[in-house]
């Protein structure tokens, strides 16, 4: 007979709802990864889930998931709520492992199969909002992209809101935190790529920048109220500006981000 | 002597405060634009504003401001931030007229300057998110588009979020609201344009679409939940998906609204 599903005061629930805590996430190398899709994603990746917390219903639901975590926790809607931040749970919270891996290594040993040298990277420089940051990922997942480094001051890569945002894509792309944007970019130039700054002021159009994007690039994103400061444009071979057609001042930074990766990932394949 | 700046009390305050509510800002035909970027784009279409609140460091601050409200109020913190719905609100706010026009003339008329057959517009079906119309509003002025439609049950344009989300172009981008999408994709047909729907089951791809990019456009956009149901991407001339390279499941809708704008403005261009 299966026991009752565990409630809000059950010791392995409590320390896992501490994981809401960045301080706590960052003691632990651990984080919670909310509804199905990232759930799924998670159970893909090798030693990701440590444990996987469930209502009845989702645990009868997702029961033909591929893999198996060490431990399913069936838990009740409260429990299962206080490890959620979404005003509406999907019933399926995992506890997993930082997927991140340091900057010297990202270009290094490349994670897909086949294993290939990573051709389109994006680093993103003090990217603030933790929803911009989880939709970077996705784009640059969709992209195809190799790798994505939050750099500088970058919001928490394992933030709720940036886990939500990824739609499971931070398990599907090799992930670097460097707090240095010089030693980012550096290590992808040592990594044989060229190195873009997308930046309002470019010089280069990216609609005139021509073979340039058909290289093996690393592209380079600011902040969304400020974008690249000058000293941090200036690290990148070239300043690439994404025309403004009509009169918006700019783009946000997922719309350019996704522009830029997708320019080059069009020249690439031509 | 100037008066003192009005409260939060104060009857002209407290009537703007109502247009938080979506129900009075409909049957008033005003809202709320928040913030200095916002009240600048609305000063600049004539006949917009009808009021402006704004702090005395924000009275000064923005003097230089071309164009004069009707009316423009002196107002305390506590009565600014009753009219802002921003964490940190930056010190004015304007009660302004409804800029949507009906779809039927949105594509007659065109109100840019020279005048010009509409060639890029945007058709928003059923987006429920605040902040992605807002975004997708943004990235259709970046593109240089010549309208955008929300179609269908879209969320309130004039939704607080919405605005702040377009960063003001809302009020550069003439904009139709039409709860029926088929009358939206019709009139913009018989406007001359052809219809592309990005939809991730799309029959053509967008990297492979070729002089079609090149042809006056109105693209389509679904529910940024489940895109676009079969028999509304079916009333479009082709279906166009973006590529996915990657592992990523979709884009979420304003990042694919730019790849798709930004290619049509791109060809339309070369």
């Amino acid at each position: 007979m299966p026991s009752a599903p565990l409630t809000a005061g059950n010791s392995r629930v409590k320390e896992a709802r501490k994981l809401s805590r960045r301080s706590v996430r960052t003691e632990r190398r651990l984080f919670l990864a909310d509804g199905p899709k990232a759930v799924e994603a998670a159970l893909e990746v090798e030693g990701c889930v440590v444990e996987v917390f469930a209502t009845v219903e989702a645990t009868e639901r997702y029961a033909a998931w591929p893999g198996s975590a060490p431990a399913w926790a069936v838990v009740d809607d409260r429990a299962l709520a206080s490890l959620s931040d979404s005003v509406t749970p999907a019933g399926v919270v995992a506890v997993c492992r930082f997927v991140d891996v340091p900057v010297s290594s990202l270009f290094l040993e490349e994670r897909r199969e086949p294993v290939t040298r990573p051709s389109l990277v994006a680093i993103c420089a003090d990217v603030r909002d933790p929803g911009n940051a989880g939709t970077v990922i996705r784009t640059a997942d969709a992209a195809g992209a190799d790798a994505v480094v939050l750099a500088g001051a970058s919001v928490d890569a394992y933030n709720p809101k940036t886990v939500r945002a990824s739609v499971g894509s931070l398990f599907h792309v090799p992930l670097a935190v460097e707090p240095d944007v010089p030693a980012a970019v550096a290590a992808a130039r040592a990594a044989g790529l060229t190195v873009l700054a997308a930046d309002g002021a470019g010089e280069v159009d990216l609609d005139h920048v021509g073979d340039l994007l058909a290289r093996r690039t690393a592209w380079l994103f600011g902040n969304e109220a400020w974008g690249l400061p000058a000293e941090v444009a200036a690290l990148a071979d070239h300043r690439v500006r994404i025309p403004i057609h009509g009169r918006a001042e700019s783009l946000n930074l997922s719309t350019a981000a996704a522009l830029c990766l997708y320019a080059s990932a069009s020249a690439q394949r031509r």
